[in-house]
């Protein structure tokens, strides 16, 4: 039997513990919702109040120049790099996932169209995030192209001879099961079909190696895992054999290859760079340089790989113990829970009450979230994040302590907690 | 003859004056890029750290409700809409220009295939901001369209029968001219074209009225005459006849009619929040506000109508004072005399030494920018940006004096003034 003990146990055995001492965690709160907006680095509010009252109050436009401003999405690409297995100059932090998916998607469509033009097909995942299905949507009704959404079981098959892109998010938001990314690019390859990858759940939180998995196009968030605010920049990967082949569509003067010579023609840039459209929001950059800072200093204790080990250890905690001490209320585990088809969070499925037992839990200070199901073999989900950087295996206990109590009190039924908020 | 003493006395009887104490201006520095990079409202740095340290620090993923996160897009839309002649959730402010381009020029694209099919050529400005001229090429490679440049003359006779769309900026970046918004727009109507028109030079700057002017799409910059700070996000402004009848190709979550269903299918909101695409960068948004703001307090001094005319008796002056104090050093007026095709900055064109001056001043404290001529017709250029709400007369007299000095000692001829930088 697990004990509290035992979590204190682990939690002075975690050789990682020292890294949730860069954040600025809200007192009285077991926050397990980094998946959804990660939590401020303490380094934070100093720079951005830096670049606000001396770049740019003090130093004004020289600040593009002296401040290293305009070259922001390369410098922070670059830090984004060893954590999701690229390589220097391959990555620029830029824009929003949605928007960056636009254009690797518009990308893959101009190259399918090229090398296997009878292929009409973008294949996806059923639950895929919504605005992925959104922007692919956007791109099949322009080009002629065909959305077909199939379940996880059903990819591999679906890889046909009409199939031109496969376009996946490599932990899903729901549920948080983790593809295989390097079989499915594989599958994917040999079927004649080009693999975009959408990390928004898996950057930051579980190792992953684009390029030795061979993907040829990826985006991802900046504001889950890598702690970079709200609404934090998002990031694009493109493989450097297909970066120099095409433009993008959204050609601003950011990835042109001499944007100062304000010449009327568009050249596009070497590289990734070309990945870049308009002027980007500084200070929103520069607080997720010091999330992804974060990441430096977990370097010298082993990285995302000791990061994954913790991980993986508070996702099979939390799960034993709610199965524990949690029996009888009716809780599904919706995770997988083969640890390499899981990402770092626990989703766990009930038919009544989900949402009120989420709101009765963050009246506590445990913050989880809600996702509805669909009606249609997707059930309503309590999900929980557990970013490996800060919560500790202590939380975990209290989070299930916590849980136990308001499902066994049965306080979840006040009608406080039925109450919708706009957004969730 | 002009002296030290009227402009004094001009700044003495300036009513807008007190708007100036809304900024945290740099000391020693007379800051006439404005229309480059804005300054820093006092209050944004205590905004945004409040967005840190509490919103995000400690109320967390709450704050997408509590603190109104999500519709800050709408919330500063409508701050912007009176500054520019639209209605009430009319504007969102989102994305970047560039961005917001694509998805306007988009739109009016897909607009003028159903209305007039035959029509297969944009009309744009030779010397329009490149950004907008890559924009617009991307799009007529999608589409088979065909971009044409002309020179601003030659505008209305090139609507002809073979013209979908009309995009301008409506103040020249280079030399600060301004188009006649409500005539051009008139005569593209006539000649049965759309008009899309940037603001980037023109928000904030001088009165817009693109419900006046009948115009069709719109888009703008927060970071120049709005004050939002750098990289601040942009705005996009549809005409109500239009915004409801197409999608745009970036139709991302935030755009959805009901975005926490996280359905598989997209269906737009209504009006023109259907414009914005992913998750927005939300300290930037918030500094936005506060550069917003400002002009809630010009409101009660006589709003952008007092601002305007403040920005042409600035300018004006600036005129006078160069051609009375600074003859003989081959400095030409690029901008507009006449007031109803003057934006809110002056350029000199000179032939040799511009990029050395523009450095010469800047050393001296008196900031302005340089932009180069193409060597075909557009000469090199001095360009000076005069924002009504914090510059005032006497700084246009000490910004010519040091002008003249820096022309009559040749100190620009010192080797360090003729160092280019990388960005400018």
């Amino acid at each position: 039997m697990i004990t509290l003990d035992g979590c204190r146990a682990l939690d002075a055995g975690d050789t990682l513990r020292p890294l949730r001492d860069h954040f600025a965690l809200p007192e009285g709160v077991i926050y397990l919702d980094g998946n959804s907006l990660g939590v401020s680095p303490k380094t934070t509010a100093a720079r951005v109040a830096d670049v606000i009252t001396r770049e740019w109050g003090k130093d004004l436009i020289r600040s593009w120049n002296d401040a290293g401003w305009f070259h922001l999405p390369q410098r922070l690409g670059n830090k984004i790099a060893p954590l999701i297995g690229a390589g220097p100059d391959e990555v620029v932090a830029t824009d929003s996932t949605s928007v960056n998916l636009y254009k690797v998607l518009s990308a893959a469509l101009t190259m399918a169209a090229e090398d296997a033009p009878g292929r009409k097909i973008i294949i996806s995942e059923r639950s895929n995030f919504p605005t992925d299905l959104y922007i692919a949507d956007s791109l099949c009704r322009e080009r002629g192209y065909q959305l077909k959404l199939v379940e996880p079981n059903e990819i591999v098959a679906s890889l046909n001879s009409d199939a031109a892109v496969l376009m996946l998010t490599h932990v899903n938001y729901r549920l948080g099961a983790m593809h295989d990314m390097a079989a499915l690019t594989r599958a994917a390859h040999e079927a004649g079909c080009l693999a975009v990858w959408d990390l928004a759940h898996s950057a930051g939180a579980v190792p992953v190696d684009l390029k030795g998995a061979d993907a040829d196009f990826a985006v991802g968030c900046g504001y889950k895992y890598f702690n970079g605010g709200p609404g934090a920049p998002a990031f694009v990967w493109v493989h450097p054999k297909h970066a120099q082949r095409f433009r993008q569509p959204l050609s601003g003067w950011w990835g042109h290859a001499a944007p100062f010579e304000f010449t009327p023609d568009y050249r596009p840039a070497a590289g990734i760079t070309r990945y870049l459209c308009g002027t980007q929001p500084i200070m929103s950059l520069a607080a997720l340089e010091c999330g992804l800072d974060v990441f430096g200093a977990a370097q010298s204790l082993g990285g995302m790989s000791a990061l994954r080990s913790k991980s993986l250890a508070l996702t099979d905690l939390f799960i034993a113990l709610v199965e524990e001490r949690c029996t009888g209320h009716d809780l599904g585990l919706a995770t997988p829970r083969e640890h390499a088809q899981r990402g770092s969070q626990v989703s766990l499925s009930r038919t009544e009450g989900a949402y009120a037992i989420v709101q009765a839990l963050i009246a506590r200070g445990v913050i989880g979230d809600f996702r509805a199901g669909d009606g249609a073999g997707h059930p309503d989900i309590l999900r929980f994040g557990f970013t490996p950087l800060y919560v500790g295996f202590e939380d975990v206990w209290h989070a299930v302590e916590q849980l136990k109590q308001v499902l066994e009190t049965a306080e979840w039924k006040r009608p406080e907690f039925s109450q919708k908020h706009a957004v969730t």
